[in-house]
């Protein structure tokens, strides 16, 4: 059955996937500098940034004064900014027994920004238990298409 | 350096841990249940789930009617709800071309759940450059206790 959060897996399921990631956004764009915050093997290090370029999330490019190579975050590498957050609300009530180490911080009115599940109409915080999975419109579209697939074999 | 982000990732940077967590919440209970559902080895589920419940996500009961057993998320589990929506919601913008293939709809007014990342304080939804990463309570904590370490040795 196709699913939204089974599909990305195939990216996100990887630790050193999701450190770069988190590094990138720390502004980290060089190799090298990655290979040593990471002390990940260089080839290691290369096949997630070739994956990460492949899905389109980071873009390999010269920097500014040309000298070297750098790899920057594209807008679809900056919408994974929520699930990382969301992996640090959670990592801060259950694995920081001494307090957040760190505060992620609205630039504007220096209030601290949490990731919230929320109702779209009527805006309530929702826990697990409070929502439940429907069939979507692309449900019957994916079906369409494996009903078809399967009949040309 | 501490961070809230880096320690879950060496429970969640696992395709199969989070795969196993998204059929947890579809009500997935049993071991060959998630096996068949999975199609992982019986040696890999186990594995996964005994990390799961060493780290308190998972708890391994007798179902009500007492013939078998179950792996049910706990508390800290059930928290966990809003990573994964936040990887459905990227999901479905970049990798549903055919649309959402599940709806994920408040119980009570049916309103679609999505996740975001908001300021506690002025209610604004947030991208990554409009938040900014500072020290918290807990790093400072961290690097004395790191120094106490140090010195010892």
């Amino acid at each position: 059955m196709p699913c939204s959060i089974t599909r990305p897996l195939v990216i996100f399921g990887d630790r050193w996937t999701l450190l770069i990631l988190k590094y990138s956004f720390s502004g980290i764009r060089r190799f090298n500098a990655f290979q040593s915050t990471l002390g990940i093997s260089r080839s290691r290090l290369q096949d997630r940034l070739d994956r990460l370029i492949e899905h389109g999330i980071l873009v390999k490019q010269k920097a500014a004064g040309g000298a070297h190579e750098e790899y920057r975050l594209t807008p679809k590498g900056h919408d994974i900014y929520p699930i990382l957050l969301a992996i640090r609300d959670w990592g801060d009530i259950y694995m920081a027994p001494e307090g957040p180490p760190v505060e992620y911080r609205h630039r504007d009115c220096t209030g601290e920004a949490h990731v919230k599940l929320e109702c779209d109409v009527c805006g309530t915080e929702l826990t697990a238990r409070e929502v439940m999975p429907l069939p979507g419109p692309g449900l019957a579209v994916s079906e369409a298409a494996a009903g078809a697939r399967s009949s040309v074999r």
